[in-house]
């Protein structure tokens, strides 16, 4: 089989999702670096080659390229123990990684690039102004993962890791860098210790 | 089998991508209305009872509750023609899914709601210094959306409708709603045609 190659900023939480869905399942990637804060996904041979859309990660198997981290995590994942196998567990998954790119995602992962990548002082003051609304957003989506896992059983679906956790676990687990206080979010602390443990973890920075 | 309940608001493009969907494959739905303009879905016994995210489509099968538009489309779906049984097709069918949640309808769907049913004198101040950026996203995703079509085999996925085509036809058939002008698109106004003859297709006012 051709390697599967991920095109990545490694920094990137969306990134991290594939390589750590990759690390859980034994499976080697062929990993290229580029620069976001220097538009290396912008320029004519990535929108041409790549992404039509300017963006990584994109996981690229042969002459097939698969962007959005969570179908690519999706992908790597397909017939695993990482996707429940009950139907509607499986579409609960799903939710919880909708919910990642529409309530999560744009708030907290926004913040953090903005905060610890970009910085506030190069901040332009459109971006200055929507800083209370994702501040607001952020916290309303921990807020409803804390009330699930207090709730739950352990894990996003059930009692047991899943694409869920790991798509969620990206952007959350540093969310402190965003100026995030997990500190209030005790359940979703404790869901945090318990994906650290599983067999073949790897952190965001390897 | 218990009745299958939606938990909707009609003029939504979320709720009406489940609702073709099940239209497509033929499966009957009970239909509950709450007026998201008069905040009925923020109500202390929606937030217990329905989704704790305060949202709406819920698909509700019995006691379990499905929230998010993608995941309830793919319940409905599993196993069905509207999922590519390829495994690189189905990655591929949800990759277009998490692009329509992240790049697509925070931008046309919000200008929507926005304009056509808000109203523009009704909006906020930060609302309205939002528009020209959800205007530049919008366009952009739809030039995305215009370059696939144009060079692929007439679906998002191949040659055949997925859920893909779905989720993403609900807010871009109505875009002009948001002030976008389809007519700059032809490849995407001719994909629209063509779900509109799909069998079984039913209308977002139906």
């Amino acid at each position: 089989m051709a390697p599967i190659i991920l095109h990545e900023y490694t920094n990137s939480g969306n990134c991290y999702k594939i390589r750590l869905t990759a690390a859980l399942l034994g499976i080697a990637l062929d990993r290229r670096e580029y620069d976001i804060l220097k538009g290396e996904t912008r320029t004519p041979g990535f929108l041409a080659n790549v992404n039509a859309n300017g963006r990584i990660p994109v996981l690229q198997m042969g002459d097939q390229m698969l962007p959005e981290s969570n179908a690519a995590s999706f992908w790597l994942a397909d017939g695993s123990p990482l996707i429940p196998a009950d139907r509607f567990d499986r579409a609960d998954m799903l939710r919880w990684m909708f919910f990642e790119q529409y309530n999560h995602e744009p708030n907290i992962a926004t913040l953090r690039f903005w905060l610890a990548f970009v910085g506030e002082d190069a901040l332009t003051e459109a971006q200055r102004a929507a800083i209370p609304g994702k501040r607001a957003g952020g916290d309303a989506a921990l807020a409803v993962m804390e009330k699930h896992l207090r709730d739950g059983q352990g894990y996003f679906v059930g009692d047991r890791i899943s694409l869920a956790d790991i798509c969620l676990y990206a952007y959350t687990h540093v969310a402190d860098e965003g100026g995030f206080d997990l500190g209030a979010y005790p359940a979703i602390s404790r869901w945090i210790a318990a994906i650290k443990r599983a067999p073949g973890y790897i952190a965001i920075t390897d």
